[in-house]
């Protein structure tokens, strides 16, 4: 767990990521800005920082802001129902760089590496990378994980519902929403 | 009708409008800038700019550019089936000010008028003033349109899929899609 004095620290320093992509948010949307950890505590080397600006069943838009380094855990979003088949997310990269892994053909000498120590649960190697100006669209129940460049990143995620709760996480550590 | 030249202006005007939001587009994107004069020739006037990240059947995103003063012509997303009562738009203020106009309670004193002339076809008065940060989601089949202040502005539109070719302008001498 991080305590809320990390979060805090955390949710400051992605306003400073998010004013290098040209995003504006207001005092309220600030505080809930939200920093999942995936329940590892070890939020600088797995973590996602995100501002969701709508979720509705109809569509989904959020803001992801990943530190420098950072490594969002390799997970899928499953079919749901009958009309929904998983979720579906066009990533746009709006800052930085942003390597993003699906299934696919393994790329040689790819980029990245996941979290050391936690190998076991990254089994996708395919990589896009995505500078700003660049989008990728990941179908539905296709795995996938991302880290930053250097210099961190800002993505837009465009999609259907959102229901993170749902998603599934190769890492059986991980807790996507916590309880 | 205006001339190609004249969208070619127009677009490379978005572009410098994107930029002050912060938004980076591709050389091939800045070539599929959507210049929307809706039939009426007079752009500066009644028009709108648009550039369209993602349009698929769970999903849509662009980003939206007036230029100042600029008005986007009262229109409505009508139902398409029984599994689509209509486009329903969530529309957030990236830069400049923008004056939104809903069914609902005239306002009073509201900033914008329709173009003159053209009062015929605006219906609707109940205001809704969108600065950098602000969002506001319009229902389906519910008329609205919108004028930009003097600096002009940039609006990024999540919503439901697009189907321009069915809005419904107040305005009959409006062409949404040319044939
Ligand atoms: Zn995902
Ligand atoms: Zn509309």
């Amino acid at each position: 767990m991080i305590s809320e004095q990390q979060r805090e620290q955390a949710r400051a320093r992605t306003v400073e990521y998010l004013k290098k992509a040209g995003v504006v948010l207001t005092e309220e949307e600030i505080r809930n800005i939200e920093i999942a950890d995936f329940g590892l505590g070890d939020l600088e080397r797995t973590g996602l920082q995100l501002f969701t600006y709508v979720n509705c069943p109809r569509y989904c838009a959020k803001d992801l802001v990943l530190f420098p380094g950072q490594t969002c855990a390799e997970h899928r979003h499953p079919p749901i129902d009958d009309s929904n088949p998983g979720k579906q997310e066009t990533f746009r990269c709006r800052y930085g760089v942003v390597y993003l892994y699906v299934e696919g053909e393994p790329t040689e000498n790819r980029k990245c590496s996941p979290p050391q120590g936690d190998e076991a649960y990254y089994t996708v190697f395919h990589e896009i990378v995505l500078h700003p100006g660049d989008q990728y669209t990941i179908p539905p129940n296709v795995k996938h994980w991302f880290q930053a460049g250097d210099e961190g990143a800002v993505v837009s995620e465009f999609s259907s519902l959102s229901l993170d709760e749902k998603d599934i996480f190769t890492d059986p550590r991980i807790v996507r929403v916590p309880q």
